[in-house]
């Protein structure tokens, strides 16, 4: 019975979803402030609102405009699925004087939803969503997207992972794929500089590598792996990543970088979208938890 | 002893407004989440944020990053400095199942300062700040800058005022311009929409009309008012707002249907800016009540 009402850029994603829409307008005001109205009976219904946090400083106004009215209007329960989760890399002061945005968003956008719903949230410091959302909340993985995929389409595949904290996830995929896999070495300069190196691969000349990672942003990692694979010889280099946010030119730059394909999850609605996350969502939007049972 | 945060579009105000500047840095990563730092001590200080919050939907996150992080970093007291304060129209729902925003806005917004200080809120169906605002409010009045302005620049004023919901201030302001006033009837079809009907003005024909408003967004009233003086045989006509927002074209239009003179508050930066706020709102920084007494 959960209603859904979607955000303008998830229209696609939520027609695939098969769960029933929510009937709802977002429009701005000549003066740029955002206008919100709910037009589907909402008493007594859980609502699940679909909106994924890229882009977060334009989308989070019209999301708690949202979210609020919901409530007032009467709905069971308000979860918010966002595909793509916002604000978690700032996640501590890493300079004296920093905004911890991670914390504030978190706190602030949890006073308006009883439940959280997302994809692989970038998880670096804090291993657990509940370390700064106070609502319920649940984090859904795309590995099983990612070894789909792989098993699908590359043969003798090499899974190469970012860093040494995305280890336990790459190995997840590696043995659904039942691949070999290695992670590269990293380390961080700025919002763009990136240094990584490759661990000796040699043994591995005969198989494709598919570098994989939760986010391809500025696509400076991907990039500079891309490289150095070239470098050692490969030349089919697959990049698979959940959430495509592809800042700036980075989606063509990686491209020109030499990558054959490049595959996301369609989180965030891009063309490099190739993995499926309607039914992932969908499953656990009429999960009793986050459905119908709220009512009791 | 007030430190002032201006945001990089009140830079020229902030200078004239010579309180000493607290330094901050806000900037965008390449995936557009917001990074705020304060570089400035500000522990037991009183800390002002100067934002006019035109354009909300993209100010607000950052704002609040700036105000939170204020707090955690043990400033004595946090006042937003407003000079325009947005989602002050929707303060009611008009139509079933839309948000109230303007509710919504000032609950949110409250929990993260200690003060509120603005220049002519477009207050209508509430008439106080405090009935949404649960911090400390201070609604300044432009009315004695516009006097002074029409003063100095108008012989034989006649100021008229926009609707009947307006004839208290107008009143004020033409009393201290000694000058006499009447007010347009308005209807509001649409955000665009509006009717408007002149009084009989045949005894004010050797006088200079000059509209006056808080607001002009599309400037539609205006454009109408100008339209029906003209028609008259007005030629000599000046529209004054305190806060020019402008929509997409209002001002190019406002021009051409003919006013000979367009001037604003510098509220918002805007090349109609003729009259200015800084004194008033650096006075009411330093009142004990929003500033250094605040520490006890």
């Amino acid at each position: 019975m959960t209603l859904l009402f979607a955000f303008p850029e998830q229209a696609a994603l939520a027609r695939i979803m098969s769960i029933e829409q929510g009937d709802w307008e977002w429009r701005h005001f000549p003066d740029g402030e955002s206008y919100v109205r709910i037009l589907s009976a909402v008493r007594g219904k859980p609502a699940a609102i679909l909106c994924s946090l890229n882009q977060p400083d334009t989308k989070t106004l019209p999301l708690i405009f949202l979210a609020q009215t919901l409530k007032e209007l009467g709905a069971a329960k308000v979860t918010l699925v966002a595909p793509y989760l916002g604000y978690m890399r700032q996640d501590t002061r890493f300079h004296e004087g920093e905004a911890v945005t991670s914390e504030t968003f978190a706190v602030m956008l949890s006073r308006y939803i009883d439940a959280l719903i997302t994809v692989d949230p970038h998880l670096h410091r804090h291993h657990d969503l509940k370390e700064s959302y106070t609502c319920e909340c649940k984090s859904l993985s795309a590995a099983s997207l990612m070894a789909e995929w792989i098993g699908k389409n590359i043969k003798h595949a090499l899974i190469i992972g970012p860093d040494m904290e995305s280890e336990q996830w790459v190995k997840e995929v590696a043995e659904e794929v039942q691949a070999p896999y290695i992670v590269l070495q990293k380390t961080r300069h700025g919002d763009r500089d990136v240094e990584i190196t490759l661990p000796d691969i040699g043994r591995y000349k005969n198989h494709t590598p598919v570098l994989i990672d939760d986010i391809i942003s500025t696509a400076a990692t991907m990039i500079k792996a891309v490289e150095l694979l070239k470098a050692q010889g490969f030349a089919d280099i697959t990049c698979l990543a959940t959430h495509g946010l592809f800042a700036g030119n980075a989606y063509d730059a990686l491209q020109k970088a030499g990558a054959a394909q490049i595959i996301t999850a369609n989180t965030i609605p891009h063309p490099s979208n190739g993995m499926e996350v309607a039914e992932l969502l969908a499953a656990e939007c009429v999960n009793p938890r986050y459905g119908e049972q709220s009512r009791q």
